[in-house]
């Protein structure tokens, strides 16, 4: 029998679950629709089925434990506390509902927890013990760790750097604040910039073939690729944003390394390069060409459940 | 025999140092001038005179450690690295010092962080796993305490709060760059700031009988206790940049509580009330009236050599 730790990675749509042995291989994978159902029973049992399923079709799998990874995940509670695009209003006790199926014990934490504790078990952070994974996709979520452990806080909700405000008065975010460093840097942030360059310059550029609609940070990382000038602009408006944001964020918490993952990390060197500059010129003279910025050492479609797992497998160590 | 840990402050001009026991009492002090002779080793061996002396003394007490704040003290080398205001520049290595003196093991950190680890065990976070110090004085310290334990980060230099950049191209700090916390909030900090208003008002205030030279925090606060209009608006503005930057801080570490120590913050009401007010004015949404602003529960004379003393007591439990 070869031991696995279960990582679930529960989305907004669709929900990963992934066996992964202790090298961070995962042996199985299945998912199942993310229900729209308000009733949490129902869809922990039927996420419970399908691990059950997979362990008979394998019949050579002994689970240690279960890590998920979910919007508002809250480590300390087994919670998914408010999650905005789930269907559970209020509080959802993850943990309860597994024990009345199975009792292997189940951690939760957010998304960019999760990322945080794959990179340092399976990704490019194996050898730290105080570094920061920052997750570049819709939004801007940040997993940090502290001494080889996630920095919960008192209440499991630490890690919200996306949240913190760059530009007082600045855009409206999400959360019904503004100016957020997550408005500014994220996918669709670096939207909202090249549409804002675009607006107060006359320089020619491709991006003017989209609407605010149609463009995305794709067309403009490959306009960039193509020297375009306001695609160029964009990338560095974005990366002096977070680079004074983590030179900030490094004067409080001194990690080893900064990871980027997800969607404008893939921009490489566009968003990489101007980062790490931004980041020398704003940092205190003690930090100073010390802290890395890297990439992310995990495949992207499957980082969610390695990351899920890796949560579980750092737990049971303890 | 009483066990002892030994908590010594090194400061610019003083060194003092305690015989703590474990409930935080100070049985016995006593003071040396801080060395202006650039050798640490005859320095370290007046302390360990002194220490010895007042054993003889006393006649009854047992140390079982000694805890060292120091100005960029760093924990994990024992050493003070790059002090401005001390005589031993580069790095100089207090426990190595020690050791040539003593088997007893010494800890060393630097001044907010002690305070810090003073709070936790003889303070008013005594029964906190997470919160922050900050000490508002000639500068703005700060001490992040994680799961019960300082927050040293991957190089020991972690809590530089009064660092992060608050404005860019503002102020000049003492660092050698621009806009640093510190230079807004702090003793000089409020002064540089009610300044600025006096220069761009002509509404009548008693602060327009100082200088900038003779201007200190103590008048500004008198000032504001006699209703000045000119004083109320310097702590108001003092508050605002203190609380986003608190905010901000939250969304990272999300503490339990937020401590002020030292001079500024023995203006009471006039900082507290408008600080916290600015907190829940920039927080996000899942922080909001969680995180409580608490007046240091430490005797400000005392603060500094309990603190080191707690550091080692901390350490010794482990």
């Amino acid at each position: 029998m070869e031991k696995v730790a279960i990582g679930i990675d529960i989305g907004g749509t669709n929900t990963t679950i992934g066996f992964v042995n202790q090298q961070g291989e995962i042996l199985r994978k299945s998912s199942v629709k993310t229900s729209t159902n308000p009733d949490i029973s129902t869809f922990i049992k039927e996420i419970y089925d399908c691990i059950e399923e997979n362990l008979k079709a394998a019949n050579n799998l002994s689970i240690e434990g279960i890590g998920i990874g979910a919007p508002n995940g809250n480590y300390y509670q087994g919670t998914i506390e408010h999650a905005p695009n789930l269907a559970w209003k209020g509080i959802v006790n993850l943990t309860d509902e597994f024990s009345k199926l199975t009792p292997k014990p189940v951690f939760v934490t957010n998304d960019a927890n999760a990322a945080a504790m794959g990179e340092m078990l399976f990704g490019n952070a194996k050898e730290m013990k105080n570094f920061v994974v920052i997750t570049l996709g819709t939004g801007l979520g940040s997993g940090f760790v502290v001494n080889g452990d996630i920095l919960y806080g008192h209440d499991g909700f630490a890690g919200e750097l996306g949240h913190t405000i760059v530009q007082v008065d600045g855009r409206s975010c999400g959360c019904g604040r503004k100016g957020c460093l997550e408005t500014y840097v994220s996918a669709p942030g670096i939207c909202r910039t090249a549409i804002s360059i675009l607006e107060k310059s006359t320089q020619k550029s491709v991006l003017r073939d989209y609407t605010k609609e149609t463009l995305n940070s794709e067309i403009i990382f490959n306009a960039a690729k193509a020297n375009d000038e306001i695609a160029l602009k964009a990338f560095d408006f974005t990366a002096n944003i977070l680079g004074k944001e983590l030179a900030d964020m490094i004067a409080i918490t001194s990690p080893e390394a900064i990871f980027l993952f997800g969607g404008l990390a893939y921009s490489g060197k566009y968003i990489f390069e101007p980062t790490q500059k931004y980041i020398e010129e704003y940092i205190h003279n003690i930090f100073r060409n010390k802290v890395k910025l890297l990439p992310s050492g995990l495949p992207e479609n499957d980082a969610a459940i390695l990351g899920a797992a890796a949560l579980a497998w750092n737990e049971l160590k303890k």
